[in-house]
């Protein structure tokens, strides 16, 4: 049977998204059938007001409807530890485990086989922002904690993520901030909570061990 | 974390959306974010199109995008046979499965406890359709099958499903029908096939045994 064209339009782009098959979209559109127009004009405007009514931070490069994000402008935000993510998803998750510091975005990850690289992603922007910090800041002036900016490097642990926080790292390294003005860390790889080490595989045991902590 | 107005309301559509959770919802938005803008306003068009660009077939009720849908108007189709369904997407369903005649698309289903009664659905409509094929079209003139109309009631085989075959049946018989020129049908409930009989629930196989056929 040949379904009509606005239908199928819509079947095709819920396709594109992601964990969407061509049953699922299916059955979003045709469940969509049933809703007032009115609230499919305001979807579809949600749909263009995604990218027409926000724009990037003009500090840490997350999504914010204004120019600097909430976090940046949060003064009880510790502006000293600067936790480098992929993506906005990846900040919502770091705020909600109990992290104060603030953001980098990259929008992305260093991925060649997708033709991903450096320059595609907001790196440079963030050794410049270090490097801003690291000539502007007094680290003495700000409180009594006299050690300088921390860069966490939190990006996923997948091959690619890694490979980007090492990029990152060798990159501002090259830079020649001051060691004890600039420290970089990355987050610690190792079982997560609840896990069984019977079942852990060889690659997150073994950094479980390099990583363990006296206790 | 406060998330930006724009993203959150696409959140919140998505939400809406069945088998949807707020974290899918989130997760599709943001996946959302790396479409190109221009991307974004097609798929809003799309669903403003879904509505305004479809309408309902003046004999089936389908979903169309034009007077007639492309069943009602083929005519190799066998419009003896109508299949009573309550949404479109049964339709698609029917005509994988070789279904050759023609349909009638209740857009919805008898449902109490929802505040869905028999005039919310195209009930009235087909039985006006019955009407109408029982007076104007000559049996005999219709090739060598001298049988009448025959009405397959096939929604879904839930309580709801069953009690509105049930109840559209008692309002095609209280019409008054020729016996013999209306005839109404209901899709056979048993076991799916591949369907193990040690597994399967007490009133799916009390149907089947019901339903037995000789061979």
């Amino acid at each position: 049977m040949k379904i009509p064209r606005p239908i199928l339009n819509l079947i095709e782009y819920f396709e594109r998204l992601p964990g969407i098959g061509p049953k699922t979209a299916q059955r979003l559109t045709f469940f969509l059938l049933n809703f007032p127009k009115e609230d499919l004009e305001r979807f579809g405007e949600s749909l263009v007001e995604l990218k027409t009514k926000t724009r990037f931070c003009n500090i840490c490069k997350n999504v914010t409807e204004d120019d600097t994000c909430i976090v940046c402008s949060d003064p009880t935000r510790n502006e000293k530890q600067i936790a480098v993510v992929s993506g906005p998803m990846d900040t919502i998750a770091l705020d909600k485990a109990g992290f104060k510091g603030v953001y980098h975005v990259l929008h992305g990850i260093i991925d060649p086989l997708n033709n991903i690289g450096p320059e595609e992603i907001f790196i440079k922007e963030l050794l410049e922002r270090i490097t801003k910090l690291d000539s502007n800041v007094s680290f003495e002036d700000m409180g009594d904690d006299k050690s300088g900016v921390e860069i966490i490097l939190a990006t996923n642990t997948s091959m690619e993520g890694e490979s980007t926080a090492m990029y990152i790292s060798k990159m501002i390294k090259e830079r020649g901030f001051d060691a004890e003005k600039v420290i970089i860390t990355r987050i610690a790889r190792g079982l997560p909570v609840g896990g069984d080490i019977e079942y852990a595989d060889d690659i997150t045991l073994s950094r479980a061990l390099e990583g363990r902590t006296e206790i």
